[in-house]
Protein backbone atom coordinates (compact mmCIF):
# COMPACT_ATOMS: atom_id res chain seq x y z
CA UNK A 1 0.00 0.00 0.00
CA UNK A 2 1.75 3.43 -1.64
CA UNK A 3 1.28 5.86 1.12
CA UNK A 4 0.03 9.55 0.30
CA UNK A 5 2.94 11.57 2.58
CA UNK A 6 6.34 10.50 3.62
CA UNK A 7 8.53 11.95 6.40
CA UNK A 8 11.81 13.16 5.50
CA UNK A 9 14.71 14.77 7.32
CA UNK A 10 15.37 18.69 6.01
CA UNK A 11 17.40 22.02 6.94
CA UNK A 12 15.65 24.58 7.86
CA UNK A 13 17.32 28.15 7.13
CA UNK A 14 16.13 31.48 8.90
CA UNK A 15 18.27 34.41 8.81
CA UNK A 16 21.15 32.73 7.90
CA UNK A 17 21.05 30.31 10.41
CA UNK A 18 20.34 26.33 9.88
CA UNK A 19 18.75 23.50 12.39
CA UNK A 20 17.80 20.24 11.63
CA UNK A 21 14.20 19.32 11.13
CA UNK A 22 11.46 16.93 10.43
CA UNK A 23 9.29 17.69 7.47
CA UNK A 24 6.62 15.68 5.54
CA UNK A 25 6.58 15.45 2.18
CA UNK A 26 3.43 14.99 -0.12
CA UNK A 27 4.10 11.45 -1.96
CA UNK A 28 4.26 12.01 -6.43
CA UNK A 29 4.41 8.78 -7.76
CA UNK A 30 4.04 7.44 -11.58
CA UNK A 31 0.88 5.57 -11.93
CA UNK A 32 0.21 3.51 -15.25
CA UNK A 33 -3.01 2.70 -16.17
CA UNK A 34 -3.75 -0.38 -18.51
CA UNK A 35 -6.72 -0.68 -20.73
CA UNK A 36 -8.00 -4.64 -21.50
CA UNK A 37 -10.18 -4.54 -23.83
CA UNK A 38 -11.74 -6.64 -26.91
CA UNK A 39 -13.96 -9.56 -27.12
CA UNK A 40 -13.43 -12.73 -24.53
CA UNK A 41 -12.05 -14.87 -27.00
CA UNK A 42 -8.77 -12.11 -28.13
CA UNK A 43 -8.44 -10.08 -24.92
CA UNK A 44 -5.64 -7.19 -25.54
CA UNK A 45 -4.44 -4.78 -23.71
CA UNK A 46 -3.13 -1.31 -24.03
CA UNK A 47 -0.64 1.15 -22.03
CA UNK A 48 -3.18 3.83 -22.05
CA UNK A 49 -1.37 6.37 -19.53
CA UNK A 50 1.74 7.08 -17.07
CA UNK A 51 0.58 9.99 -14.94
CA UNK A 52 2.20 11.91 -12.02
CA UNK A 53 0.03 11.38 -8.92
CA UNK A 54 -0.05 11.28 -5.26
CA UNK A 55 -1.23 7.26 -4.24
CA UNK A 56 -4.86 7.02 -3.34
CA UNK A 57 -7.80 6.49 -4.84
CA UNK A 58 -6.43 5.19 -7.88
CA UNK A 59 -9.07 2.92 -9.43
CA UNK A 60 -11.33 6.07 -9.06
CA UNK A 61 -8.47 8.26 -10.80
CA UNK A 62 -8.30 5.83 -13.55
CA UNK A 63 -12.48 5.48 -14.21
CA UNK A 64 -12.76 9.56 -14.07
CA UNK A 65 -9.48 9.41 -16.36
CA UNK A 66 -11.47 7.55 -19.52
CA UNK A 67 -14.53 9.28 -18.43
CA UNK A 68 -13.00 12.54 -19.05
CA UNK A 69 -11.18 11.46 -22.01
CA UNK A 70 -13.73 10.20 -23.66
CA UNK A 71 -13.00 6.33 -23.74
CA UNK A 72 -16.10 5.87 -21.94
CA UNK A 73 -19.10 7.43 -21.66
CA UNK A 74 -20.79 5.48 -18.80
CA UNK A 75 -19.31 3.44 -15.60
CA UNK A 76 -21.22 0.32 -16.66
CA UNK A 77 -18.71 -0.01 -19.82
CA UNK A 78 -16.11 -1.14 -17.03
CA UNK A 79 -16.23 -4.80 -15.71
CA UNK A 80 -13.24 -4.07 -13.02
CA UNK A 81 -10.03 -2.14 -11.97
CA UNK A 82 -7.13 -3.47 -10.10
CA UNK A 83 -3.75 -3.15 -9.42
CA UNK A 84 -2.05 -5.33 -11.61
CA UNK A 85 0.39 -8.10 -9.77
CA UNK A 86 2.57 -9.23 -12.48
CA UNK A 87 5.04 -6.39 -12.54
CA UNK A 88 8.27 -5.65 -10.72
CA UNK A 89 8.40 -5.06 -6.83
CA UNK A 90 8.84 -1.29 -7.10
CA UNK A 91 6.06 -0.75 -9.55
CA UNK A 92 3.22 -2.52 -7.15
CA UNK A 93 0.42 0.04 -6.43
CA UNK A 94 1.57 1.69 -8.74
CA UNK A 95 0.18 -0.30 -12.30
CA UNK A 96 -3.86 -0.58 -12.47
CA UNK A 97 -5.39 -2.22 -15.11
CA UNK A 98 -8.95 -1.04 -16.88
CA UNK A 99 -11.27 -3.62 -18.05
CA UNK A 100 -13.28 -3.01 -20.35
CA UNK A 101 -16.86 -5.04 -21.36
CA UNK A 102 -15.86 -7.03 -24.15
CA UNK A 103 -19.15 -5.39 -25.73
CA UNK A 104 -17.42 -2.40 -26.14
CA UNK A 105 -16.13 -1.36 -29.48
CA UNK A 106 -12.62 0.27 -28.92
CA UNK A 107 -10.34 1.59 -31.48
CA UNK A 108 -6.90 1.70 -30.35
CA UNK A 109 -5.81 3.53 -33.67
CA UNK A 110 -7.73 6.53 -32.09
CA UNK A 111 -5.34 6.25 -29.39
CA UNK A 112 -2.30 5.67 -30.83
CA UNK A 113 -0.55 8.92 -31.00
CA UNK A 114 2.97 9.70 -32.92
CA UNK A 115 3.77 11.83 -30.33
CA UNK A 116 4.24 13.01 -26.95
CA UNK A 117 4.21 15.66 -24.90
CA UNK A 118 4.96 17.68 -21.52
CA UNK A 119 2.52 19.76 -20.09
CA UNK A 120 -0.07 21.49 -17.57
CA UNK A 121 -2.75 21.27 -19.99
CA UNK A 122 -4.25 17.56 -20.84
CA UNK A 123 -4.19 18.02 -24.55
CA UNK A 124 -1.29 15.77 -24.00
CA UNK A 125 -1.51 13.07 -27.07
CA UNK A 126 -4.33 14.86 -29.06
CA UNK A 127 -2.94 14.77 -32.61
CA UNK A 128 -3.29 18.68 -33.36
CA UNK A 129 -5.00 21.56 -32.35
CA UNK A 130 -8.27 20.75 -34.19
CA UNK A 131 -8.40 18.20 -31.66
CA UNK A 132 -8.25 20.16 -28.58
CA UNK A 133 -12.09 19.50 -27.86
CA UNK A 134 -13.13 16.63 -26.25
CA UNK A 135 -16.73 15.80 -27.38
CA UNK A 136 -18.79 16.69 -24.25
CA UNK A 137 -20.10 13.06 -22.60
CA UNK A 138 -22.90 14.76 -20.33
CA UNK A 139 -25.95 17.35 -21.27
CA UNK A 140 -25.25 20.32 -19.12
CA UNK A 141 -27.89 21.07 -16.59
CA UNK A 142 -30.80 23.29 -17.86
CA UNK A 143 -30.59 25.12 -14.29
CA UNK A 144 -29.26 25.55 -11.00
CA UNK A 145 -29.46 27.79 -7.91
CA UNK A 146 -27.62 28.42 -5.74
CA UNK A 147 -26.84 31.10 -2.87
CA UNK A 148 -23.63 33.51 -3.33
CA UNK A 149 -22.89 33.03 0.31
CA UNK A 150 -22.96 28.98 0.35
CA UNK A 151 -20.39 29.89 -2.34
CA UNK A 152 -18.08 32.10 -0.88
CA UNK A 153 -18.47 29.61 2.33
CA UNK A 154 -16.53 26.52 0.26
CA UNK A 155 -13.06 27.29 -0.07
CA UNK A 156 -12.82 27.18 4.07
CA UNK A 157 -15.24 23.98 3.89
CA UNK A 158 -12.66 22.48 1.13
CA UNK A 159 -9.38 23.47 2.94
CA UNK A 160 -10.63 22.27 6.69
CA UNK A 161 -11.56 18.74 4.95
CA UNK A 162 -8.14 18.20 3.28
CA UNK A 163 -6.10 15.97 5.23
CA UNK A 164 -3.05 15.46 3.33
CA UNK A 165 -2.17 19.65 2.79
CA UNK A 166 -2.35 19.93 6.70
CA UNK A 167 0.51 17.94 6.85
CA UNK A 168 2.67 18.99 3.68
CA UNK A 169 0.92 22.28 2.64
CA UNK A 170 2.07 21.24 -0.77
CA UNK A 171 -0.77 19.68 -2.70
CA UNK A 172 -3.77 20.46 -5.04
CA UNK A 173 -7.61 20.07 -4.15
CA UNK A 174 -10.90 19.28 -5.89
CA UNK A 175 -14.30 18.71 -4.05
CA UNK A 176 -17.77 18.31 -5.25
CA UNK A 177 -20.55 20.11 -3.01
CA UNK A 178 -23.92 19.96 -3.51
CA UNK A 179 -26.40 23.46 -4.06
CA UNK A 180 -26.42 23.60 -0.83
CA UNK A 181 -22.70 23.65 0.14
CA UNK A 182 -22.79 20.07 1.57
CA UNK A 183 -19.25 18.52 0.75
CA UNK A 184 -19.63 15.70 -1.33
CA UNK A 185 -16.41 14.21 -2.34
CA UNK A 186 -12.87 15.76 -1.87
CA UNK A 187 -9.65 14.55 -2.77
CA UNK A 188 -6.13 15.71 -2.92
CA UNK A 189 -3.21 15.17 -5.44
CA UNK A 190 0.23 16.54 -6.21
CA UNK A 191 -2.01 17.09 -10.05
CA UNK A 192 -4.98 19.09 -10.67
CA UNK A 193 -6.13 17.38 -12.89
CA UNK A 194 -5.67 13.83 -11.48
CA UNK A 195 -7.77 15.36 -8.22
CA UNK A 196 -10.38 16.26 -10.70
CA UNK A 197 -10.26 12.60 -11.91
CA UNK A 198 -10.68 11.52 -8.74
CA UNK A 199 -13.74 13.25 -7.79
CA UNK A 200 -15.70 12.67 -11.18
CA UNK A 201 -14.17 8.59 -10.69
CA UNK A 202 -15.94 8.71 -7.84
CA UNK A 203 -18.63 11.03 -8.60
CA UNK A 204 -19.35 8.14 -11.52
CA UNK A 205 -18.75 4.82 -9.02
CA UNK A 206 -21.28 6.34 -6.50
CA UNK A 207 -23.80 7.66 -8.68
CA UNK A 208 -23.62 10.98 -6.90
CA UNK A 209 -25.88 13.75 -8.92
CA UNK A 210 -23.26 15.51 -10.71
CA UNK A 211 -25.57 17.58 -12.42
CA UNK A 212 -26.99 19.24 -9.67
CA UNK A 213 -23.12 20.00 -7.88
CA UNK A 214 -20.32 22.46 -8.27
CA UNK A 215 -16.96 21.51 -8.71
CA UNK A 216 -14.53 23.92 -6.83
CA UNK A 217 -10.68 23.38 -7.07
CA UNK A 218 -7.83 24.78 -5.60
CA UNK A 219 -5.86 27.14 -7.83
CA UNK A 220 -6.29 28.28 -11.22
CA UNK A 221 -8.69 27.09 -13.80
CA UNK A 222 -6.88 25.88 -17.23
CA UNK A 223 -8.96 24.79 -19.98
CA UNK A 224 -8.54 21.27 -19.26
CA UNK A 225 -9.89 21.42 -15.98
CA UNK A 226 -13.20 23.02 -17.57
CA UNK A 227 -13.35 20.54 -20.03
CA UNK A 228 -13.18 17.42 -17.35
CA UNK A 229 -16.16 19.25 -15.59
CA UNK A 230 -18.35 19.35 -18.63
CA UNK A 231 -17.36 16.29 -19.60
CA UNK A 232 -18.81 14.97 -16.17
CA UNK A 233 -22.09 17.18 -16.96
CA UNK A 234 -21.31 19.32 -13.88
CA UNK A 235 -22.91 22.72 -14.23
CA UNK A 236 -21.11 24.92 -12.03
CA UNK A 237 -16.95 25.55 -11.64
CA UNK A 238 -15.50 27.84 -9.00
CA UNK A 239 -11.37 27.94 -8.73
CA UNK A 240 -9.80 29.71 -6.07
CA UNK A 241 -7.45 31.16 -8.41
CA UNK A 242 -7.88 33.10 -11.90
CA UNK A 243 -9.16 31.10 -14.97
CA UNK A 244 -7.39 31.26 -18.66
CA UNK A 245 -8.67 32.58 -21.41
CA UNK A 246 -9.30 29.54 -23.37
CA UNK A 247 -11.32 27.91 -20.08
CA UNK A 248 -13.29 31.04 -20.38
CA UNK A 249 -14.05 30.29 -24.06
CA UNK A 250 -14.86 27.11 -23.73
CA UNK A 251 -17.19 27.34 -20.27
CA UNK A 252 -19.02 30.04 -22.26
CA UNK A 253 -19.72 28.02 -25.46
CA UNK A 254 -21.06 25.15 -23.08
CA UNK A 255 -22.86 27.00 -20.64
CA UNK A 256 -20.65 26.06 -17.96
CA UNK A 257 -20.90 28.86 -14.75
CA UNK A 258 -17.12 29.39 -14.25
CA UNK A 259 -16.45 31.13 -11.05
CA UNK A 260 -12.99 32.81 -10.29
CA UNK A 261 -10.60 34.22 -7.60
CA UNK A 262 -13.30 32.83 -4.98
CA UNK A 263 -11.56 34.08 -1.52
CA UNK A 264 -12.42 36.66 1.19
CA UNK A 265 -15.89 37.06 0.41
CA UNK A 266 -16.22 37.46 -2.76
CA UNK A 267 -15.81 35.95 -6.74
CA UNK A 268 -15.95 37.24 -9.97
CA UNK A 269 -18.08 35.35 -12.90
CA UNK A 270 -16.27 34.82 -15.88
CA UNK A 271 -19.20 32.80 -18.32
CA UNK A 272 -22.67 31.14 -17.71
CA UNK A 273 -25.81 32.39 -16.38
CA UNK A 274 -25.58 34.63 -13.22
CA UNK A 275 -29.31 34.23 -12.55
CA UNK A 276 -28.67 30.41 -10.79
CA UNK A 277 -26.99 32.76 -8.63
CA UNK A 278 -29.68 34.09 -6.20
CA UNK B 1 0.82 37.97 -33.33
CA UNK B 2 -0.71 36.38 -30.41
CA UNK B 3 -0.99 38.50 -27.00
CA UNK B 4 -0.41 36.89 -23.24
CA UNK B 5 -3.70 38.65 -21.94
CA UNK B 6 -7.05 39.51 -23.07
CA UNK B 7 -9.38 41.89 -21.82
CA UNK B 8 -13.24 40.59 -20.74
CA UNK B 9 -16.18 41.82 -19.23
CA UNK B 10 -17.27 39.66 -16.19
CA UNK B 11 -19.56 40.25 -12.79
CA UNK B 12 -18.14 41.07 -9.83
CA UNK B 13 -20.13 39.39 -6.15
CA UNK B 14 -18.62 40.59 -2.80
CA UNK B 15 -21.05 40.44 0.42
CA UNK B 16 -24.27 38.84 -2.68
CA UNK B 17 -24.10 42.41 -4.78
CA UNK B 18 -23.23 41.68 -8.18
CA UNK B 19 -21.36 44.64 -10.49
CA UNK B 20 -20.47 44.68 -13.71
CA UNK B 21 -16.08 44.86 -14.56
CA UNK B 22 -13.13 44.51 -16.64
CA UNK B 23 -10.84 42.28 -16.20
CA UNK B 24 -7.72 41.11 -17.83
CA UNK B 25 -7.31 37.28 -18.35
CA UNK B 26 -4.00 35.31 -19.11
CA UNK B 27 -4.64 33.69 -22.89
CA UNK B 28 -3.91 30.22 -22.74
CA UNK B 29 -3.94 28.66 -26.10
CA UNK B 30 -2.19 25.38 -27.77
CA UNK B 31 0.96 25.63 -29.13
CA UNK B 32 1.70 22.86 -31.57
CA UNK B 33 5.46 21.73 -31.64
CA UNK B 34 6.69 20.04 -35.14
CA UNK B 35 10.08 18.78 -36.16
CA UNK B 36 11.77 18.74 -39.53
CA UNK B 37 13.95 15.79 -39.68
CA UNK B 38 16.58 13.67 -41.88
CA UNK B 39 18.76 14.25 -44.62
CA UNK B 40 18.26 17.21 -47.08
CA UNK B 41 17.27 14.73 -49.88
CA UNK B 42 14.52 12.92 -47.36
CA UNK B 43 13.75 16.00 -45.39
CA UNK B 44 10.39 13.82 -42.76
CA UNK B 45 8.18 16.06 -40.63
CA UNK B 46 6.28 14.82 -37.01
CA UNK B 47 3.93 16.31 -34.86
CA UNK B 48 5.95 15.72 -31.64
CA UNK B 49 3.94 17.87 -29.23
CA UNK B 50 0.73 19.88 -28.47
CA UNK B 51 1.03 21.85 -24.93
CA UNK B 52 -1.25 24.49 -23.68
CA UNK B 53 0.71 27.67 -23.36
CA UNK B 54 0.72 31.81 -23.25
CA UNK B 55 2.00 33.01 -26.14
CA UNK B 56 5.14 34.38 -26.43
CA UNK B 57 8.80 33.24 -26.42
CA UNK B 58 7.55 30.08 -28.72
CA UNK B 59 10.51 29.55 -29.95
CA UNK B 60 12.70 29.54 -26.91
CA UNK B 61 9.59 27.12 -25.39
CA UNK B 62 10.07 24.42 -28.64
CA UNK B 63 14.06 24.93 -28.13
CA UNK B 64 13.98 24.33 -24.53
CA UNK B 65 11.62 21.92 -24.61
CA UNK B 66 13.56 19.61 -27.49
CA UNK B 67 16.68 20.08 -25.13
CA UNK B 68 15.09 19.07 -21.37
CA UNK B 69 13.22 16.10 -23.26
CA UNK B 70 16.37 14.55 -24.38
CA UNK B 71 15.49 15.19 -28.34
CA UNK B 72 18.68 17.44 -28.53
CA UNK B 73 21.65 18.08 -26.63
CA UNK B 74 22.82 21.01 -28.06
CA UNK B 75 21.20 24.21 -29.53
CA UNK B 76 23.64 23.81 -32.45
CA UNK B 77 21.52 20.62 -33.69
CA UNK B 78 18.81 22.69 -34.42
CA UNK B 79 18.95 24.64 -37.61
CA UNK B 80 16.00 27.01 -37.03
CA UNK B 81 13.05 27.24 -35.08
CA UNK B 82 9.38 29.28 -37.23
CA UNK B 83 5.97 29.27 -37.07
CA UNK B 84 4.62 27.74 -39.94
CA UNK B 85 2.61 29.69 -42.91
CA UNK B 86 1.12 26.95 -44.35
CA UNK B 87 -1.90 26.61 -41.55
CA UNK B 88 -5.48 27.58 -41.27
CA UNK B 89 -6.06 31.24 -39.99
CA UNK B 90 -7.00 30.21 -36.11
CA UNK B 91 -3.81 28.05 -36.12
CA UNK B 92 -1.69 30.96 -37.03
CA UNK B 93 0.97 31.72 -34.35
CA UNK B 94 0.11 28.55 -32.49
CA UNK B 95 2.25 26.29 -34.37
CA UNK B 96 6.37 25.97 -34.55
CA UNK B 97 8.41 24.08 -36.49
CA UNK B 98 11.56 23.10 -35.23
CA UNK B 99 14.24 22.12 -38.33
CA UNK B 100 17.16 19.82 -37.14
CA UNK B 101 20.32 19.60 -38.89
CA UNK B 102 20.22 17.14 -41.91
CA UNK B 103 23.72 15.00 -39.55
CA UNK B 104 21.14 14.41 -36.70
CA UNK B 105 20.05 11.25 -36.58
CA UNK B 106 16.57 10.94 -34.91
CA UNK B 107 14.84 7.63 -34.33
CA UNK B 108 11.14 8.29 -34.69
CA UNK B 109 9.77 5.25 -33.02
CA UNK B 110 11.94 6.20 -30.06
CA UNK B 111 9.28 9.23 -29.48
CA UNK B 112 6.12 7.49 -31.44
CA UNK B 113 4.15 6.38 -28.43
CA UNK B 114 0.99 4.16 -28.53
CA UNK B 115 -0.95 5.97 -25.55
CA UNK B 116 -0.96 9.14 -24.14
CA UNK B 117 -1.67 11.10 -21.27
CA UNK B 118 -2.78 14.15 -18.91
CA UNK B 119 -1.23 15.22 -15.96
CA UNK B 120 0.89 18.09 -14.93
CA UNK B 121 3.71 15.65 -14.42
CA UNK B 122 5.76 15.40 -17.82
CA UNK B 123 5.77 11.56 -17.91
CA UNK B 124 3.49 12.36 -20.55
CA UNK B 125 4.04 9.62 -23.40
CA UNK B 126 6.87 7.50 -21.84
CA UNK B 127 5.85 4.00 -22.17
CA UNK B 128 6.30 2.98 -18.81
CA UNK B 129 7.24 3.16 -15.68
CA UNK B 130 10.58 2.53 -16.20
CA UNK B 131 11.16 5.34 -18.55
CA UNK B 132 10.12 8.33 -16.37
CA UNK B 133 13.92 9.44 -15.80
CA UNK B 134 15.66 10.40 -19.15
CA UNK B 135 19.09 10.77 -19.07
CA UNK B 136 20.91 13.59 -17.97
CA UNK B 137 21.65 15.78 -20.81
CA UNK B 138 24.24 18.46 -19.00
CA UNK B 139 26.92 17.32 -16.28
CA UNK B 140 26.23 19.17 -12.64
CA UNK B 141 28.26 21.83 -11.75
CA UNK B 142 30.92 20.26 -9.11
CA UNK B 143 30.58 23.25 -6.79
CA UNK B 144 28.17 26.68 -5.86
CA UNK B 145 28.38 29.07 -3.79
CA UNK B 146 25.43 31.31 -2.76
CA UNK B 147 24.60 33.58 0.40
CA UNK B 148 21.18 32.72 1.61
CA UNK B 149 19.76 36.62 2.37
CA UNK B 150 20.66 35.87 -1.42
CA UNK B 151 18.36 33.52 -1.70
CA UNK B 152 15.79 34.57 0.14
CA UNK B 153 15.63 38.08 -1.93
CA UNK B 154 14.53 35.88 -5.09
CA UNK B 155 11.17 35.33 -4.56
CA UNK B 156 10.28 39.09 -4.33
CA UNK B 157 12.74 40.02 -7.35
CA UNK B 158 11.03 37.62 -9.70
CA UNK B 159 7.23 38.57 -7.97
CA UNK B 160 8.70 42.40 -9.42
CA UNK B 161 9.43 41.23 -12.82
CA UNK B 162 6.33 39.25 -13.40
CA UNK B 163 4.38 41.68 -15.93
CA UNK B 164 1.67 39.17 -16.61
CA UNK B 165 0.86 38.45 -12.91
CA UNK B 166 0.51 42.04 -12.35
CA UNK B 167 -2.37 42.33 -14.77
CA UNK B 168 -3.95 39.01 -14.35
CA UNK B 169 -3.17 37.65 -11.20
CA UNK B 170 -3.07 33.85 -12.64
CA UNK B 171 0.67 32.88 -14.13
CA UNK B 172 3.21 31.04 -12.87
CA UNK B 173 6.27 32.18 -13.43
CA UNK B 174 10.09 30.62 -13.86
CA UNK B 175 13.72 32.52 -13.01
CA UNK B 176 17.24 31.83 -13.73
CA UNK B 177 19.04 34.03 -11.07
CA UNK B 178 22.96 33.87 -10.96
CA UNK B 179 24.75 33.30 -7.93
CA UNK B 180 24.96 37.07 -6.81
CA UNK B 181 21.55 36.99 -7.08
CA UNK B 182 21.50 38.81 -10.35
CA UNK B 183 18.08 37.72 -12.60
CA UNK B 184 19.64 36.37 -15.84
CA UNK B 185 15.41 35.82 -17.41
CA UNK B 186 12.44 35.21 -16.52
CA UNK B 187 9.51 33.75 -18.62
CA UNK B 188 5.57 33.28 -17.04
CA UNK B 189 3.37 30.71 -18.85
CA UNK B 190 0.20 29.07 -17.19
CA UNK B 191 2.07 25.94 -17.54
CA UNK B 192 4.89 26.27 -15.08
CA UNK B 193 6.72 23.11 -16.98
CA UNK B 194 6.32 25.78 -20.28
CA UNK B 195 7.76 28.68 -18.00
CA UNK B 196 10.65 26.33 -17.13
CA UNK B 197 11.32 25.35 -20.99
CA UNK B 198 11.06 29.00 -22.10
CA UNK B 199 13.47 30.07 -19.72
CA UNK B 200 16.05 26.68 -20.49
CA UNK B 201 15.41 27.90 -24.28
CA UNK B 202 16.32 31.59 -23.59
CA UNK B 203 19.45 30.12 -21.49
CA UNK B 204 20.34 28.27 -24.74
CA UNK B 205 19.95 30.77 -26.99
CA UNK B 206 21.89 33.29 -25.43
CA UNK B 207 24.69 30.55 -23.88
CA UNK B 208 23.85 31.30 -20.55
CA UNK B 209 26.19 30.01 -17.59
CA UNK B 210 23.17 27.24 -16.57
CA UNK B 211 25.97 25.96 -14.39
CA UNK B 212 26.25 28.74 -12.35
CA UNK B 213 23.03 29.70 -12.06
CA UNK B 214 19.67 29.08 -9.90
CA UNK B 215 16.04 28.12 -10.96
CA UNK B 216 13.61 29.66 -9.13
CA UNK B 217 9.96 28.51 -9.72
CA UNK B 218 6.26 29.84 -8.53
CA UNK B 219 4.63 27.59 -6.88
CA UNK B 220 5.48 23.82 -6.48
CA UNK B 221 8.33 21.73 -7.25
CA UNK B 222 7.32 18.25 -8.52
CA UNK B 223 9.41 15.88 -10.39
CA UNK B 224 9.04 17.28 -14.14
CA UNK B 225 10.56 20.59 -12.92
CA UNK B 226 13.32 19.14 -11.42
CA UNK B 227 14.27 17.30 -14.07
CA UNK B 228 14.25 19.84 -16.51
CA UNK B 229 16.38 21.38 -13.92
CA UNK B 230 18.66 18.77 -14.05
CA UNK B 231 18.57 18.14 -17.61
CA UNK B 232 19.95 21.53 -18.41
CA UNK B 233 22.81 21.49 -15.70
CA UNK B 234 21.56 24.13 -13.46
CA UNK B 235 22.98 23.22 -10.21
CA UNK B 236 20.29 24.66 -7.66
CA UNK B 237 16.50 24.69 -7.89
CA UNK B 238 13.96 26.84 -5.53
CA UNK B 239 10.37 26.50 -4.85
CA UNK B 240 8.48 28.99 -3.20
CA UNK B 241 5.64 26.17 -2.46
CA UNK B 242 6.72 22.44 -1.04
CA UNK B 243 8.68 19.52 -3.27
CA UNK B 244 6.90 16.40 -3.87
CA UNK B 245 8.97 13.37 -2.77
CA UNK B 246 9.84 12.20 -6.39
CA UNK B 247 11.04 15.81 -6.70
CA UNK B 248 13.46 14.97 -3.05
CA UNK B 249 14.43 11.50 -4.46
CA UNK B 250 15.46 12.50 -8.06
CA UNK B 251 17.45 15.76 -6.74
CA UNK B 252 19.53 13.75 -4.01
CA UNK B 253 19.92 11.07 -6.73
CA UNK B 254 21.26 13.79 -9.00
CA UNK B 255 23.17 16.11 -6.60
CA UNK B 256 20.87 19.17 -7.30
CA UNK B 257 20.89 22.02 -4.35
CA UNK B 258 16.84 21.73 -3.62
CA UNK B 259 15.36 24.20 -2.16
CA UNK B 260 11.76 24.30 -0.68
CA UNK B 261 9.57 26.57 1.01
CA UNK B 262 10.77 30.01 0.01
CA UNK B 263 9.23 32.79 1.55
CA UNK B 264 8.73 35.18 4.44
CA UNK B 265 13.29 35.20 5.11
CA UNK B 266 13.19 31.92 5.41
CA UNK B 267 13.69 28.43 3.25
CA UNK B 268 14.20 24.51 3.61
CA UNK B 269 16.68 22.56 2.30
CA UNK B 270 15.18 19.32 1.01
CA UNK B 271 18.14 17.89 -1.65
CA UNK B 272 22.17 18.70 -2.14
CA UNK B 273 25.29 19.93 -0.48
CA UNK B 274 24.14 22.62 2.09
CA UNK B 275 28.37 24.06 2.34
CA UNK B 276 26.97 25.80 -0.92
CA UNK B 277 25.09 28.39 0.59
CA UNK B 278 27.49 30.05 2.97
Amino acid sequence: MRTPVAPIAISRVENGSFSAADDILVTEEPLEIRLGYGPEHDRKEMRLSVTMRTPGSDEELALGFLFTEGIITDPSQVLRVAYCENVKAEEQGNVVRVELHPSIDLDPAKWQRNFYTTSSCGVCGKSSIDAVRTQCARPMSPAFAIDPNVITALPDRMREAQTVFKHTGGIHAAALFNAQGKLLVLREDVGRHNAVDKVIGVALASQLPTEKSLLLVSGRAGFELVQKCIMAGIPVMAAVGAPSSLAVQLARDSGLLLIGFLRDQRFNIYAGDSTWIT
